[in-house]
């Protein structure tokens, strides 16, 4: 685990300088150095398609930005940190006094030595973003300012990876790209979903699992707007962000707040001991907004360690590789494994044999099971699992109502269904 | 709202004086008294007319009673105070010793220097109410014995007042007129409820508000027997009583429990902070008893300060202008007009774009709204609205699930439905 | 009371000797006993008889057993205690060293002077039971064992006892008859089914009470495959176990966990103010297992004082007549008493004058119903009848919802059942 955890930091050290944006080939970089871990599939959606209540805006690309002094000094430079640019900027090539500069600065005056990230998608805008204590050294005067940028019809990326299981059902895992060099927000939630589609890929799971590495709500409602069929398909899903900062794990219900990805999560963590909290939705965040929107009102919860703007790092230049932890993105998988291993056994089975107990000395139901206490906890079990198993309640239902661990009472019904006393 | 509070008070002590009972002169004194403030509809119901389980009782009216002693002085004295007399007294003229008359002498033991209030509807029956220390002050002796009031077959009185809204279901408030010199019980009710009609006819509001005058029971029995299409209309609905006195306030919950008056009035009062008691519906009080019998179990609760005999002053002589003040008054107003005011707006809205987030920036919807901190927050309303509107959730549901204040849900409820995101 | 707890006790002293088992003499000589108390019908079921996943065993009876030194003294000899055997030994007649004797000697380690209680009913062995120290002091040598049993087809046999009631909806009381020389487990909850069988004949209860003498878990089985009829009727029923001990009362809840049977449990051991414990059902335990398997998931909880293995004496020789007392036994079967009193009386009713309050006055529900304070709780209660009788509340709800006792509420019913205003 400490390896993998290793790994998965290697991977957000990799991806922070790219230039990502809602479009462009930072993106097509990005999915390019996660297809190395995972076969992709890769969209390109052109500029002006009609998504839901969306448009696909145009793709916007930059090669160089910078303020330079009249000394030709860059004061502010792209090449040193991509944050530096407002995201989206319109090309600008000019040369201006500092006050008439002043409004297209963006600056954080709590914390004067970070850069914060900005975006313009949507209202055309040229901008940078600088430290304050950069600002505030810059002398009066005249500047030249450049930014070297595209924006132009191509098109909105983004890409999937599909674990095929045993029924067309699906789990979604979604994680936003479109960020720049920000490491929690959200390079450690594509490494974490990286690394758990890869570890899913061993086995043959029960659900069909859908990874989807797109940007931030234009390129969630893309593929919802793509994809309607597998929407239909999708019962449960999780999308991962801020997964890899030093805090305790945070679970943002669904809309639904009490659909089963919701239940199973609280069981996982409550059942693991780990320090968490579990949040209620609200209709704001990440891609959780998207596919809770009413209309879809997927069963789609959100896991987050440190949770969205709950740190003073966020979107900030303070949010860099550092501030990510091997054994956090570790930990981060961790739970999304315990929780699809639950999700992915939770089946409701029906009890063939309802009228009285069925007898399971004559079956072999005591002794094929080891161990002596084992023995009698797996008895329990089994009488739990005949109890409960009327098809209201399902094994999850049966574990919590039991207070017995899910593995022995989905080791039970493993046992009964293999004596033919129960099916799914 | 002091001034409103001094006027209440007035009116208070104006209708102080008259006799009221169920039937008869002084209840129609009364109505013309708030016929002065607003337009009423006076109807006389015929003593022997069926309703429901009842029969419109004889009327009763009264000129004179007293008791003398022989030296022709009256220590009892209708003219002093009507309480005197019990109510629905049958006519008596008569010279009995003190032992005779004491079966027909009521007081009250724990507060000798109160007259008590004590009535006999339906069991034909004379008497007097007097202080324990007067009644103990009485020699032996005769006295002479005089009630010069008729039962005679006449009308049932009660009063209307409807303000038109832009819907035909209504809101009923009603209030108890049936008591005689009874300050808290019921001319503060009486108050409250006049001046709450006149601020409403102030506006359009979006319910039909019906104002109900009549005497406690057989009132509110008649008004239901004799507008069964008025009582399908009838949505929600507020009984005024023991509305002045300097107590907390106290609202009783309709028999439903959780009907949409009682989620109003519990938003109000715990958003307000003001100090309150809410209690459960019980099958005794005032007129919530007949609108929440159960064949017609209205959503309509009551409203009090100190609940009804809940307080020593309750149906005795101290009851009188002194015991409330007009700054609870001002409250009691001041709540129902705050709690009318939500429950008017209260409504379900469907989002029109349910699929995904609509674009909000492209409808100017973030601009448009004002300053900084009021923006986001008007942001996050907007967002709650679209989440939650699928028909299910009212605004005051949005409210409570977002923490924001009705007021703020209730904008963004409104901006978006300009913008044609949602419709009612 | 007391005398009557100390009959059942005489009952407990009576049965104690007799080896019971799940088939047998043991079982017709019990029968024979409570038959002295009641009258039954005894059922016999051959050997081999289907019931449900079952198949009815051999029946096994046993004349002698011992084990025995070489100069012939008995060791370990079933006369002494019929616990001494291993429940449904095969017959054995050899001679054999202490080391081939031992894995068939059972004995309690925690508490070396007790004698365990254990069985085979469904895999063919012998063995015999012990005290630690008795076989402690066994020097190594030969031994004489011998088990003068047999196992051979026959019968099941099991008893019933009908208190016919005025409707035939049913109450199931049942006890398991299985056990040798246990008082605590079931002897003590036998004779408070004895008993509260007698009472209840003394009445014409509302419900059909059916009481079930049979053998632990292939005897309810047998019950419930041989009357499927009667099992429809089956509305409430208790099982009775381990009745007897000091302990407080412990009611398990059925499956249902709201059945009526259990909230009329948890009002009477409210309202009587007796500590007791309230326990989610389980699937272990005793007859409750069968009766709210599933398939039938029938409202029966379970009545004991210490529950189900929750004391050390339970399953050994310390669970004998001194361990059980007839305060506990007196006080068990007043709870039943009290519980079958308002769960016979508990009915819904619907008010007939639903629109408005009936004028109560004029029926003379006012007066009929004794003194000052009781009138004014009667009236009360016949509000609450009122207000609440809409086909949706048993007269147990209303005593809940108003805080009035029961037995007031079913007054109050049956006055206004009287007048023509309320119908079953």
């Amino acid at each position: 685990m400490t390896a993998t955890g290793e790994e998965m930091h290697a991977l957000v050290e990799r991806l922070y300088p790219l230039c990502r944006s809602i479009t462009g080939d930072g993106v097509r970089a990005t999915l390019a150095i996660i297809g190395e871990h995972l076969p992709l599939q890769v969209h390109e959606v052109p500029t002006g398609t009609q998504v839901l209540d969306w448009t696909v805006p145009q793709e916007w690309n930059i090669r160089d930005a910078y303020v330079a002094d009249t000394a030709g000094n860059r004061v502010v430079d792209f090449a040193a940190s991509n944050l530096h640019v407002l995201g989206y900027s319109v090309p600008v090539s000019a040369t201006m006094s500092l006050s008439e500069l002043r409004p297209h600065l963006h600056t954080l005056a709590d914390h004067p030595a970070w850069v914060p990230y900005r975006t313009s998608y949507y209202t055309p805008e040229w901008g940078f973003c600088l430290a304050q204590k950069t600002l505030d050294a810059l002398p009066d005067g005249e500047y030249e300012v450049r930014v070297d940028s595209t924006l132009a019809d191509g098109h909105l990326t983004y890409a999937e990876h599909v674990v095929p299981g045993q029924v067309a059902d699906e789990v979604i895992v979604s994680c936003h790209v479109c960020h720049p060099s920000l490491a929690n927000d959200n390079l450690a939630g594509i490494a974490v979903a990286t690394f758990l589609a890869g570890s899913l890929a061993e086995q043959t799971p029960y659900y069909t699992y859908r990874f989807l590495f797109a940007p931030g709500t234009i390129g969630a409602i893309t593929w919802l707007a793509r994809n309607a069929e597998a929407v239909r398909r999708v019962k449960h899903g999780l999308v991962l962000a801020c997964a890899g900062d030093r805090g305790q794990l945070t679970y943002k219900q669904s809309r639904q707040g009490d659909a089963e990805i919701d239940r199973v999560m609280r069981h996982v963590l409550l059942a693991s001991e780990r320090p968490h909290r579990m949040t209620e939705f609200t209709p704001y965040g990440y891609d959780e907004r998207q596919f809770c929107s009413p209309g879809f009102n997927l069963g789609v919860g959100s896991l987050s360690r440190t949770p969205y703007a709950g740190y003073p790092e966020y979107h900030t230049s303070a949010d860099n590789p550092d501030f990510v932890c091997p054994a956090a993105m570790a930990d981060t998988l961790a739970v999304c494994q315990e929780v699809f291993a639950v999700l992915d056994r939770n089946r409701r089975y029906v009890n063939l044999r309802p009228h009285g107990e069925p007898q399971l000395g004559r079956r072999g139901l005591y002794d094929s099971l080891g161990g002596r206490s084992d023995a009698k906890q797996a008895e329990m079990a089994m009488l739990w699992v005949l109890s409960l198993s009327d098809g209201d309640h399902s094994l999850l239902d049966i574990a919590e109502r039991s207070g017995l661990s899910f593995d022995t009472i989905a080791a039970a019904a493993g046992a009964l269904h293999g004596s033919g006393l129960v099916q799914a």
